[in-house]
């Protein structure tokens, strides 16, 4: 079976400059791409993403070309660094666009997220993974992404300020190991939904 | 295939006392039964559950009875009211005894949690019911459950303070018609996970 | 005593289009400009405010204009529409840019935030309100800013979709009330800074 | 001005183990004595204080004790560890009992909590923190609490799991000099608000 991923990086950066968040949700992509899963990462500040709940805000919006990517694929990594402890502004934006598509209806008649896993990573410089992880998986299960057990990884280094993650390798290790589990987790949950998947009269709206 | 589902409310009420928020997972119930899944309630303060990070804490501890109802069971709905817009201490106490399984494997190999579904029931006056989800998948996540999309219902009516569930029928009615698709992608996803399960090798700690 | 008051509205919307976050807001504009302080409203979308965590972020950045109008200001009313059960892409935004704050000192030789006041405004059209008051009061509290008791009011109209507040008329008073009553409390403990502020031997970083 | 502090110690251990976050509450207990200020420690385990949201459920509950001590107190350090990212389920009892005085006024016909000040202080094993500082602040806040800017300090030492606060020195300079901020704000803003109060006509409802 062929499944594709997608990596949504909602780093505040530009493309110039290295992504510390990038870099901990590379850890998944070798992880999938050692199991024959097509993986793409796509760094949303490339885009022009304005502010709306529509898939397609007119005027030179670049959420369309995001979106068809979402459809495209099985697993979605949403991977953000941590400001002020809660998920990047680029990332709540990603989440925004992504509302139109509770009422995104497939040919199987279920919202487009159905049968596709989600899956987390965050990186921060001192605290607040786990509640960023709350809010993107709350925000993902929404608009009806399935969210398999530990499919998330992060790494800070608390507590107050410190360094980022590219700047050394301390607790590199859990974040690896904790990112290959997530890896694998989603790839077995998007496998069994591929084979048996939430059927059409499951959706009563 | 027979599934056995458990809702676990978590209401501040002692067993004497109607519960809101267990009429509302009655919704769910009422799905699951509709096709053929074992369902049983457990109202948390019926139990002498203490406070610790253990599976046991000796001395009277009752939790280890509801442990053994979750650990024969596929689908969890984990059922709250909302104070001050949290999850009730009574959910946040069974979040803490069930953290310890985050270190029980199974006889795969895996976290006990995996390859199971759990989704999330809520009841409030009037707001927060977002923000309990996202405590309660994000808690359950951790400890290996899998979430599917769209897997919760709730019932508030803000803003401000007013009345309770079963005070009124306003908005039953959406309530109702979210906690049946609930009930129907926890069914779908506990399936397809007992056909094609999460593997051993997934686990990499 | 003369106070000055700034709303961001962080509504998603551009400036041709109404607001419901401003028309809830307007209604502690209304009780501050009672009691004599000078008030401004700023929507964030009509300036160009680009992702980062500094004061300026160069190339057209705006966030400076907004941040000098922040500096004036002993009154902050931060207002927010709810998406996803969040605060808007908007509002975390101006948080981030606002991170830089924690860091500019003011002529007392503590951070710029001290002694000014904040409270918050939410709208919504279901559920969400408590847990955008709980980021973004921590945000600004991270800050610097003091937040006083009962600063917020929120008006949203759950379960399930709904109109949105200026479709009805319903909970309209309680919002207003509640409002007028963060209007108030902003305005006294910001005086009561005014004459016995935080002194510079407190900050101890 | 002779001020009273209570710290609410909200351990899931027994008085009879170490807690860590008493150990770190224990830089701002320090502090304020250093000041004059009158502090007392409750660790809420060592009470009965039964689910609820009355100030007495009668039947043995002692929190009426802990009540009438808030009651004395100007301000509050509501001191938690940090349980799968959320408050613990004793923090989250004693906000839901605390609800309560959001109905019951003072001589001068204010909620009892307005004119009192509140921080916060978390330790964690690895994450959460600033979600903890959140969910506490934006309860008192609705209880009536002013919450001074960066009233908060908190330890955790992530990524993963690892040793907790007494277990190593890492990290503590960090956490003392940000406690010791904390405790001067308090003091400071509480001053402020026993010399210029909250007037009685500030509050609408």
């Amino acid at each position: 079976m062929i499944l594709k991923a997608l990596v949504l990086n909602c780093t505040l950066k530009a493309a110039s400059e290295q992504s510390n968040t990038e870099a901990l949700a590379g850890v998944l992509v070798r992880e999938l791409e050692g199991h024959e899963v097509t993986t793409e990462i796509v760094r949303v500040t490339d885009f022009h993403v304005p502010p709306g709940v529509t898939t397609d805000e007119g005027q030179g919006d670049q959420w369309p070309h995001i979106h068809s990517k979402l459809l495209e694929s099985d697993i979605l990594v949403f991977a953000t660094p941590t400001w002020l402890g809660h998920p990047s502004s680029i990332a709540q934006r990603v989440l925004e666009r992504m509302d139109a598509m509770i009422s995104e209806m497939g040919p199987d008649g279920l919202p487009v997220a159905y049968n596709r896993v989600a899956g987390v990573v965050v990186t921060g410089n001192e605290d607040g993974a786990h509640h960023v992880v709350s809010q993107v998986a709350q925000g993902l299960i929404d608009i009806g992404y399935t969210v398999p057990g530990q499919a998330w990884t992060y790494w800070n280094r608390g507590p107050g300020p410190g360094p980022s993650y590219l700047d050394t390798t301390e607790g590199h290790e859990w974040s690896a190991t904790t990112g290959q589990t997530a890896a694998a987790v989603l790839m077995a949950v998007a496998r069994s939904l591929k084979l048996n998947p939430i059927p059409s009269e499951a959706y009563k709206a």
